[in-house]
């Protein structure tokens, strides 16, 4: 059996926290919008059959002349997101009919996601259902708990990253569900269902861009990699 | 009573991860070692009597004659490190007599903690006996357990940085022990001698420098706050 790859990209930000007036995803990154870069890391892999692009209504149009303006062309699905995440990637996975699918849900700011973790989790999901990528902390980590902190072993702890990629059948199955606090991701809904989480090494400079100091970074790293 | 306010900065790195021949301390940030950084960021702070500088005992020759090189005339107090992280801090607050004084720890490799954020823990130690900076993560988070993982809540988790600043006498007291493995930082010491830790909001871009991108975002964000 041969799984097709479909991608889901949920790209619901405000941008309130970046300080500017636009939604962070089209933010420009080394002057293109960072909703190009991160369509582009999963363009440059093979087996992807699809790329679909969940975007709240009101940016449509946006995007479009965001696309015809700056000449970007990569073929794309766009599908209009709901009021919540939950919701959002609910209406992408509407658009998955196939059953011998991989799905893939990316963050639409996490443009610095590497070929070899996105390949590594799709290998993986065909083999367990699912995986989902994570790294460690660097720093001593603590918890709290009502009377104070708590030291806890960083070794155990993972912060976790996308691309989560699900088998098609689990991921849309799992979302038969209301909406639950406890769903902070999309691994969260599918273990709710009853699976357990596979985990995958991410890679460390994959952050979700959330300020302009990540912003920067992004730029400078994208500029270190490609040069020209 | 007025407290005196003394600053230990670590530095025992070999700088293996970061694929270069130098200590990490040394490595050029914006064409100057990042030690020089790290040290600069407690300079410009009022009311600090004494820098301590913890070295290994085969570095500090090559730290003088960088401090020579390049005209670095800040004044500060060499102390020989030890073979572990504790016994460096040992020797280092071996040469902080006074008891009216609050001791700042840090890490060689920070140099990008903020103001506010020192004078913060400087503030809160004085009050509560010691302050450690910290932030929370960005990303769901994970726990890894026996049988597989579970989601904590990221509200909960706090990643926690340096400096971390005690009363001297509470800082003294508490390493008049033998090393444990649980002591993963100053503040897991100090709370095995039976007090309690007080968090203070630490700056998100204080990292640790691990890595050739930490040096990348680094360099962009001084670039950014020092432009000439």
């Amino acid at each position: 059996m041969t799984f097709k790859r479909i991608v889901i990209i949920v790209a619901g930000g405000s941008g309130t926290r970046m300080g500017a007036g636009i939604p962070k995803q089209f933010l420009p990154l080394l002057s293109k919008p960072i909703l190009f870069h991160t369509i582009q890391a999963f363009l440059d892999l093979p087996l992807i059959s699809e790329i679909i692009l969940v975007l709240p209504a009101s940016q449509i149009s946006v995007w479009l002349e965001l696309c015809e303006k700056n000449q970007f062309t990569a073929k794309h699905t766009i599908v209009i997101g709901g009021d919540t995440r939950f919701q959002s990637v609910s209406n992408g996975l509407a658009k998955v009919i196939d059953s011998t699918t991989l799905v893939a849900i990316h963050d639409g700011v996490r443009p610095l996601v590497s070929k070899e973790v996105i390949e590594k989790c799709f290998q993986e999901a065909e083999k367990y259902g699912n995986a989902i990528p994570a790294v460690k902390p660097l720093e001593t980590v603590r918890f709290c708990e009502k009377t104070g902190t708590i030291p806890i072993d960083r070794e155990k702890v993972l912060l976790i990253q996308t691309p989560q990629v699900f088998k098609s059948s689990i991921i849309k199955q799992s979302y038969q569900t209301p909406w639950l606090s406890s769903f902070t991701d999309d691994a969260s809904v599918v273990e709710h269902a009853g699976y357990q989480i596979h985990i995958v090494e991410g890679n460390r400079e994959n952050i979700k861009i959330t300020t302009p100091q990540d912003l920067l970074f992004a730029e400078v790293l994208l500029k270190k990699n490609n040069p020209f």
